[in-house]
C-alpha cells in the first residue's frame, strides 16, 4: 500500500500532549492519520475523546484493541489496584509503569504504519515523562529508531517533536495553535470529572498556572 | 513481582522450531513459562497445539490475543489473501511478512516478562528466516537488546540460541532431545492435515530429508 509522501501516523491518547501534537502536524500540514489504543487502561474515556476530536478535525482515526490488563500488571490498568495520588516525581508513581507500554505501542504503530505505506510514526512524549518513564527518554528512541530501521524492509521511523518540552511548554504551544483544551483528558482515574489529584491532573495544573492561562477543562 | 533466578518466558507458536527449544530450555533447567499469541494468524490449530504441549510437560502456558489481523494487511492473517506455495527463497514469500511481527512479540513478552519478575525472554528465532523475515536477522536482535535494556527499570533481554542455525540443524537437535515432532505444527494454512505446499511445510521436509529422518507428521 501507498500513502502521500508527507503522511504520518499519530499515536493519539485523546490526552492534552497529543491533541497539542496533533493540532502542529496539522498545522505543518502533515497528512494525519491516528490510532488509539485500548489497553484495559482505566481512563477509557480518552478513547471517546480521541475518536471526537479526529472526527472534528476530518482525521482517519482507528482504536487498536490490546488487552494488556489481562496480562500485565499496573495500577493504571483495570483490575491493577488504587492509583497513586500526589507529584509525578514521587515514588510511588512508578506503580502507574506499564512495563514496555511505549515500546509496545510504536512497535504496533510501526507495523501499522508499514502496513499503510507510512514512513513516520509521531509520539507525544516529553521531558515531564523522563523520571517515571524510561521509556519516554531520548536515549530510548534513539535505540528504538535504530531498531525499527532493522525490524522492516518498509522502514519506519518516530517522530517525538515534544522529547524536550515541559508540560508548561506544550501547553504554550497549545495556547499559540489554538487547540481547545476542553477537549484533551488527562485524569488516570476513570471518573465524570478530573480528579485533580492524581499526577497527571496536579502536573496539568501546574501547566496552566505557569502559563497564567485557565484550563477549561476544570470548569466543566 | 519475583520471579526465580533461572526463570526464562518462551515466545511459543507451537511450531517445530520453538518446541525443540522448549525441550532444550527444560533440559537446560530453566523455569519456562511459555506465551503464544493469536494476532488472527490463519495457522491458528499451532494454539492448541502450543496450549497441549505445555500442558504435558508442566509448563505455565497463556495465549495473549492481539488482533493485528484486523488492523494490518498480510497473507499470512485472516482476510490477508492467498498464502503463496513453493520455497521461502521466492520474493513472493515476502507477502507473508506480517510487518514488525517479532518487534511486536518481543515488546509484549518483555512487558509480560518484566510484569513477572522474569529477565529472559527466548525466541526460536533461525537464520532459515533472515532472507524474508527482517525481524528475524542477528542485527535487528542486537539493536533490540540496547532498546529493552532503555525501555523498563527492569531490564529484560531476548535469547535466541537458534539466531545462527539452519532448520536442518534444529531438527538435528530435536532429535537428539527426543522431542515428539508429531506435536508440532508447521503448516502457514489452516487445514486439519499440512499442504505441504507453502514455505513452511517445503523448508520442514528438507530439514528432516537431510538429517535422514521421517517427519512423523507426515504420517498423521
Amino acid at each position: 500500500m501507498r500513502a502521500p509522501e508527507n503522511s504520518i501516523l499519530l499515536v493519539y491518547s485523546g490526552g492534552l500532549d497529543s491533541t497539542v501534537l496533533l493540532y502542529q502536524l496539522l498545522e505543518q500540514k502533515y497528512e494525519v492519520r491516528a490510532i488509539s489504543f485500548f489497553y484495559g487502561q482505566k481512563h477509557e474515556k480518552e478513547l471517546t475523546i480521541a475518536q471526537k476530536n479526529c472526527q472534528n478535525l476530518g482525521v482517519p482515526h482507528e482504536t487498536l484493541n490490546i488487552p494488556l490488563h489481562e496480562y500485565f500488571a499496573s495500577t493504571l490498568l483495570q483490575g491493577g489496584g488504587e492509583i497513586p495520588e500526589g507529584h509525578y516525581e514521587a515514588e510511588n508513581m512508578k506503580q502507574t509503569v506499564v512495563p514496555m507500554r511505549n515500546l509496545i505501542f510504536a512497535s504496533i504503530a510501526a507495523g501499522y504504519a508499514a502496513s499503510h505505506g507510512i514512513k513516520k510514526i509521531a509520539l507525544a512524549v516529553h521531558a515531564g515523562d523522563h523520571a517515571i518513564y524510561p521509556d519516554c527518554r531520548p536515549e530510548f528512541f534513539t535505540a528504538l529508531n535504530q531498531t525499527l530501521a532493522l525490524a522492516d524492509w518498509n522502514e519506519v521511523q518516530t517522530e517525538t517533536p515534544f522529547l524536550h518540552f515541559t508540560k508548561e511548554e506544550i501547553v504554550r504551544i497549545g495556547l499559540a495553535l489554538g487547540v481547545p483544551f476542553a477537549t484533551t483528558w488527562t485524569c488516570y482515574k476513570g471518573g465524570e470529572k478530573p480528579c485533580g489529584k492524581c499526577g497527571s491532573c496536579t502536573e496539568r495544573a501546574e501547566a496552566f498556572q505557569k502559563n497564567g492561562a485557565d484550563d477549561p477543562l476544570e470548569k466543566m
